[in-house]
C-alpha cells in the first residue's frame, strides 16, 4: 500500500559567515558536575531564593481547577515524596557553581535575560505553570494554564508553545534525575487542541530502556 | 547490541474534570476552504492590512547580518518568485472569511489575543523574525534573531523557541502550499546550540514523499 503523506524538511542554522557560529551540543553529566547524587542535585535546585520572584506560586490569574489542584499536589509535598520546583525568571543564578562545558559559562553579561517559559512578565496572558517533581519515581506533574498570548488558531495554544512547556519540563526532569541537560530529540505527536486559559496537565516520566 | 537511552513519556491534556475539554484535531483543507488554488491563497494571505502593524518589517533591534539578508531576499521577491509574508500581533484577522471547523470559528471575543511567536512586544527581546516563501518551490527561508527572553541555557535559545520557531515557518509553509493547517507530528534533532542575539537561518522546504 502506497500511503501518501506530508513531508517536511527543515534545517536551522546561524548563518553561514556569522561570527560566533553553532556550538555543537556538548557532553554533560549532572551528577559529576557535582559530584553528587540526586538528592544534592535536587536540594541545590529547589533552594527557594528569598530575593528573587518565585514563578511557581499561585496568582490572581490562576483559574479554580489549577488553584485546586495545585493545593493537592502541595498536600502531596508533605508526605507523598513530591516536590514543588522553584521557577526563576532566569537559570542563570541556579547554574553558577556547575562544572559547566566551557561553551556554557555564565559571563558578567549583565543584560536582562529571561528562560523561554517565563518571558512573558504579565500575570495570566503567557506560561502560568508549576512543576511537580518525584525523585524515586522520577515523574514530574506541570499544571500548566496557558494565556491568550501563546495563541495559534485562535481559542487555541500554539503548538510551539506546547512543544517548549513539554520541552521545560521533560528537561528539568531529565536533569535532576541526573540524565541529561540538554534536549537532543523532541518529538511531539498532537492529539487533541489545547485551549488557552483552562488548566491543562502534562505528566512527565522518565525511564531508560534497552532497545 | 544492547544500548541504552533516555526515554522520556508524557501526555498533555485538561483536566480530565474540565469544561470545554481538548478538542481532537479537526480535518481541515485550506483549498476547499476558498474554493481555490494556493495562488488564491497566497494572495489573501499576504494583503497589506494597513491598519495593523507588520511585524516582518526590519526594526532598530535587528542586526546588520540579518538587515542584509532581509534586503537580499527582498531583491529576490522582485523577480525569482520570492513572497514576503506579513506577520501580524493576531492571525484572527486573517482566518476570519475561511470556511473552519466549527471549533474553529472565529469568536467575537475582544480579548487581546497574541499569536505565540509574537507574544513578547518589545523590539529585539524576543522573536524577530521575516519569513519569505517561494510558492513553485514550495519551500520557505525564515530569517531569526532569537532575543535573550527566549533563553535557555545561558546564552543559548531554549529549544522549545527553537521548536516553536520551526513549527510556525513549517505550518505557514504547509498551509501557503494547500498541504495543512495543523501540525500533527514535531520532530526534532538538536544538533547545534542556538546562540541568542546573532541571526540564524531556517529552511523549510516542503514536498510529499510515497513511504
Amino acid at each position: 500500500m502506497i500511503r501518501r503523506g506530508l513531508q517536511v524538511a527543515a534545517r536551522l542554522g546561524h548563518h553561514g559567515t556569522l561570527p560566533g557560529g553553532p556550538c555543537i551540543l556538548p557532553t554533560f553529566s549532572p551528577a559529576s558536575a557535582f559530584g553528587s547524587s540526586m538528592d544534592s542535585l535536587v536540594s541545590r535546585f529547589c533552594q527557594e531564593k528569598t530575593d528573587l520572584k518565585n514563578y511557581a506560586l499561585p496568582n490572581a490569574s490562576w483559574c479554580p481547577d489549577m488553584l485546586n489542584l495545585y493545593h493537592e499536589f502541595l498536600e502531596k509535598t508533605k508526605a507523598n515524596g513530591w516536590i514543588r520546583l522553584p521557577s526563576f525568571k532566569s537559570n542563570r543564578n541556579r547554574i553558577q557553581g556547575l562544572k559547566l562545558p566551557l561553551v556554557l559559562t555564565v559571563s558578567s553579561d549583565k543584560s536582562d535575560c529571561h528562560i523561554f517559559t517565563r518571558c512573558i512578565d504579565t500575570e495570566g496572558q503567557g506560561y502560568e505553570y508549576v512543576i511537580f517533581f518525584h525523585p524515586s519515581k522520577k515523574k514530574s506533574v506541570c499544571l500548566f494554564q496557558p494565556g491568550p498570548y501563546l495563541e495559534g488558531p485562535p481559542g487555541f495554544a500554539h503548538g510551539g508553545s506546547l512543544a517548549a512547556m513539554i520541552d521545560e519540563t521533560f528537561s528539568k526532569t531529565a536533569y535532576l534525575a541526573g540524565e541529561g541537560l540538554f534536549t537532543l530529540n523532541l518529538d511531539n505527536r498532537f492529539k487533541n487542541l489545547i485551549r488557552v486559559g483552562p488548566l491543562a496537565v502534562l505528566k512527565c516520566l522518565q525511564k531508560r530502556e534497552t532497545y
